[in-house]
């Protein structure tokens, strides 16, 4: 990597992207193939289809009966019923009548059976009696076309049963298939090439070398080009070599109606994907640089008609470009209707700041809160899969503002046609452990949302009502006690499970084999070779840390990650020598571990919402034997 | 067929035969397979999945910059900036780093590299200036972690990524890509066999012989299979003979999960199916008759653990009580949730009748009125494959009701996600050159809305603000003027175009070629083996042929049909030998003509909505050379 970048010279604010791109891929003559009824599912029509005949075809009983002329019954009553002769035949289904129903006469008829000329209406069998040898009572009048379900009085043979751009489902196939229609015209999906750039990423199911990642995004946009109409073609990962590159890219538009690749488009100088497509057709690039956040380094392209797209690495912005840049353009070359995308109101809790001059989307996740919908703004950035794959929806700041207030009723477009309100709602320090005692409400399709924010933000929330509980870990140091020193009021604390937390290395240092806590943290303070890695300020296991040192500050000391597994990879991965983190994760990632401390995490729970069903689902899952024998299993320590 | 029927002896509420359905096959264990990740898209994940790795694997650059020790940059100012060496590499993306980066140095790093050894926190390369030879000025402190994203801090390793049951989509994909999850474990999706019964049913594709229908519930049923998480498989249509029959519903159901029976479940003689089902297997028939309209004869049973179920042979009775009751069996089985059906309010304009003792269903169109959406009950019966096709959703009759009074606020469950109003609404008489005129609108993508109610009623709803226009051809008998008497307040006439009414025969009948409509009529007069078909009360085609005949009631007089195509099919196949239609659906029928008079079709546009778009389109179409040619062509005349 070179020290220089280029810089975007020209950002475009996003409703000018999106319109420059259109307008030069639109409008089209859509691509148009038969397919059969049963393969036209979720594509659109391409042509109006008029019936081509009648439904019903013909005069049709809609009962089970008999046809008669209505003027031979005009006088029947239960005194004086009519009687009338039955003719020589049964109309069936899919029989055709012979015979005439004169007057007098009558025809048995089945349900579906055509009705035969001279007959007007047709009487029901609970309505006759049997009058001797071949004939029937009829004791009531009927009217003209009474039960009788008239040709054409369904579909009219000429009219449009589907115009153009349709989508077919179910009840469109029902329509043309009672015209008799095997086959229809539809636009033909496009097929869209995924390209994945980038030296680091490896394939799903292959094993990651050291500073290589998986490739997320290939799978995430074929995935999301199979939701909204295109055949995706994953055309493969290449390295950031740019002649590879090029002939890999040309390859794929050849064989495509669009190329969409990911990662490589951040100015840097190896990022060379943007150049190559600027040289792949003609307009080439519309927008390379875009103000929108996450997504200001997407490159849009139209090459020889075909739309070329770079996606932002991150996966964030790489899904939310997609969904927001990409997706109009590829359901309308499919023929399909723009997303439908369902909004809510919701209430944002905390102020957002937000970056003026650019189209900010931030990823929400919705809770009921005591007045209608809280949105809670994802604390992932773009680089996070899940700041957008758990998100409920989104939330947009204008370019013009700076921030959206705490407070402010805003509207979320929603990732799903439909808000799931979670039936549990757990605010706070998150903890593999609290996986184990939500199986059970999953496992009962009670859903469950935990939001992470760490202790201190966990007990924020419950103050405000706006969860059921906040899972804490608090070390209260005046007192020495855990958690209770912390609640506020309307709070009650739940005793949940210990965790053993200690010093990790890895295995076969000799520095620290055998000995205790105290004494490793003597042998590591007194080689100045030995690098720790530290936790954040207001962590609980920040505090053991410091009580351990006793006020030096050792090699790595301000490497302060927020978690426990990410001391445990940085010891792993020679990033640090020693660290302190819970027992769990130290074995899951295969280190050494001296035991130190017990650490408390229990749950601070919002006694308004002791009742609801979510709520005692879960206590009653951590009281349970099965629950707190997979907690032991676990490492963990229920109390 | 016999005069003879069974009567259903035993018909369960809805409620108690789903509960016995369901309660008969639930709970089962879920059949499993494994699928790649982009073959999984729409179904149930199996078993809880948690993250086999930390994702980011390892503490990584969210920028490109430097990698650097906070601690060295703590008294960094413009006028006092840090001076730090770089170290002999850099770090791209994928590069594992060799070198720690030690007090007083920095390393170059590109977004997405693993941050080195000895290093907390990454600067930007825009907040840094060459400073000579393998050195650079910082000019600003630095946070620890600063641009640094912690391994684990996106997925932590044993966290559970996604909880069984969940359904996967391109989210889902992207996080168990980004773990390196190539496959998971899914609810298998179900195989359904789907058999049609009926002597009568012709596939869709083959010709139409006499008496026969085409197939609509075979292809309907498998589309609304595949929609709801199955796999259908059309196993044929079969006659109805019993042993033919058994013999395909046995191989039908050895090869898949459940069996989908359409046609045959009525209890007349030569309804077979449900005999049939009732050896199967255990338990067998669970319910065979519900207390439901549609879908009475729908019969539900469970055979050696598979479910069977015969629907009834109409076909908006098959697909109502195939969504109502078989659906919500079908999607468990496949480890979906229940369809969340969305749901509005609606004004019902006009009393609805009811029977007593079942639960009524009502297939409704939504059209927006002045006050809130209008709920239109469709007009045709469970008969009508277009009564459930082209309805917006239903509404629901209690079984203790007789009716629903008009004015009713009722709540209507929709079809799709969402209410799409129509941008024109036009309820009145239907005529084939409407579409033609509205051709244009569907093109520009404005949606029309037609609902056939007739001329009279398409003035009442026109009065009542219920839709935008209502096409009509009433006849003052008075003034022999046509529409302008019948206006009401509110109400503007829009001229329209002429249809010629005339006589229609069959070609090459000796009685009518050659003459004109007065002399036909005398003619078919004088044949008392003449037949003729009429039209409704009240149809302006029926004052038309009063006129002609003058008094007489010829032989057919009394069958009376409500549309100009079902006079065409009476005569085509011989069911009459006369009657009186317009030319272009004579023409269209092949029949011969004899004109008689011209009938104006005219449009009551309500004078309030005469600017909304829609009709503002639809009037421009109306003028529209293209559409004036185009109506000529179809046998039109505009005016």
């Amino acid at each position: 990597m070179s020290v220089d970048q280029e810089q975007f010279l020209t950002v475009l604010s996003r409703e000018d992207a999106l319109a420059r791109f259109e307008a030069a891929l639109f409008p089209r003559r859509p691509v148009t193939e038969q397919r059969a009824l049963a393969d036209a599912i979720g594509c659109a029509l391409a042509h109006d289809v008029a019936a081509p005949i009648d439904v019903p075809p013909f005069d049709r009983s809609s009962v089970d009966g008999f046809a008669v002329r209505s003027s031979d019954l005009k006088d029947a009553t239960g005194n004086r019923p009519a009687r009338l002769a039955l003719n020589g035949e049964v109309i069936a289904c899919g029989v055709a009548p012979q015979l005439i129903v004169t007057s007098g006469t009558a025809t048995p008829i089945a349900t579906g059976g055509p009705v035969p000329r001279g007959a007007d209406a047709v009487v029901m069998i609970e309505h006759t009696q049997p009058a001797g040898e071949g004939a029937i009572h009829i004791d009531r009048t009927a009217s003209p076309g009474q039960f009788v379900s008239y040709a054409g009085s369904d579909i009219a043979r000429g009219e449009v049963l589907l115009r153009a751009g349709t989508i077919i489902g179910s009840r469109e196939i029902g329509m043309l298939a009672a015209c008799g229609i095997p086959q229809i015209s539809v636009v033909r999906k496009p097929k869209v090439a995924v390209v994945s750039t980038g030296d680091e990423l490896v394939a799903p199911g292959q094993s990651l070398r050291p500073a290589a990642i998986y490739d997320t995004n290939g799978p995430i946009v074929s995935a999301a080009v199979s939701e909204n109409g295109g055949i995706p073609w994953f055309a493969g990962s290449f390295p950031d070599n740019e002649a590879k590159l090029e002939a890999g890219m040309r390859a794929a538009l050849a064989n495509s109606d669009m190329l969409v690749l990911s990662g490589g488009t951040s100015k840097g100088s190896g990022d060379v994907s943007h150049r190559i497509v600027s040289r792949l057709g003609q307009p080439g690039v519309i927008a390379h640089g875009v103000a929108l956040k996450p997504g200001k380094p997407l490159c849009l392209a139209v090459c020889d008609g075909k739309p070329v797209v770079v996606l932002p690495g991150f996966p964030t912005s790489a899904m939310f470009t997609f969904h927001d840049m990409i997706v109009p353009v590829l359901r309308r070359m499919a023929g399909l209707p723009p997303r439908a995308d369902a909004r809510v109101q919701a209430r944002v809790p905390v102020r957002i700041a937000s970056e003026l001059g650019r189209t900010e989307f931030v990823m929400v996740s919705l809770v009921e809160g005591d007045d209608g919908l809280i949105a809670y703004p994802s604390g992932k950035g773009s680089g996070a899969i899940t700041a957008f794959a758990q998100a409920d929806g989104f939330l947009r700041i204008d370019a013009l503002a700076d921030q959206m207030a705490a407070g402010t009723e805003a509207e979320v477009t929603l990732f799903t046609p439909h808000v799931r309100v979670p039936d549990l709602v757990i605010i706070g320090s998150h903890c593999t452990g609290l996986d184990i005692v939500t199986a059970p409400l999953a496992r009962a399709d009670l859903s469950v949302r935990s939001i992470s924010v760490g202790s201190l933000g966990g007990l924020a929330a419950a103050s405000r009502g706006e969860c059921d509980m906040a899972p804490i870990h608090l070390l209260d140091e005046k007192t020495d006690v855990y958690n209770a020193p912390f609640l506020k009021p309307g709070l009650e604390l739940v005793p949940g499970y210990r965790r053993m937390q200690g010093i990790v290395f890895r295995r076969g240092d000799s520095r620290f084999e055998g000995l205790d806590a105290r004494a490793a943290v003597k042998a590591a303070l007194a080689d100045p070779a030995c690098m720790m890695v530290n936790r954040n300020q207001g962590a609980g296991t920040r505090i053991l840390i410091d009580r351990l040192l006793g006020g030096a500050r050792p090699d790595g000391y301000w490497n302060q990650p927020k978690s426990h597994n990410a001391v445990a990879a940085a010891v792993a991965q020679h990033r640090a020598d020693w660290g302190m983190t819970i027992a769990p994760v130290a074995y899951a990632a295969g280190l050494g571990f001296i035991p130190f401390a017990e650490e408390h995490y229990d749950f601070a729970l919002v006694t308004a919402r002791k009742n609801r069903p979510g709520v005692a689902a879960f206590l009653e899952s951590l009281r349970a034997k099965e629950t707190r024998a997979a907690l032991e299993q676990a490492g963990f320590h229920p109390v």
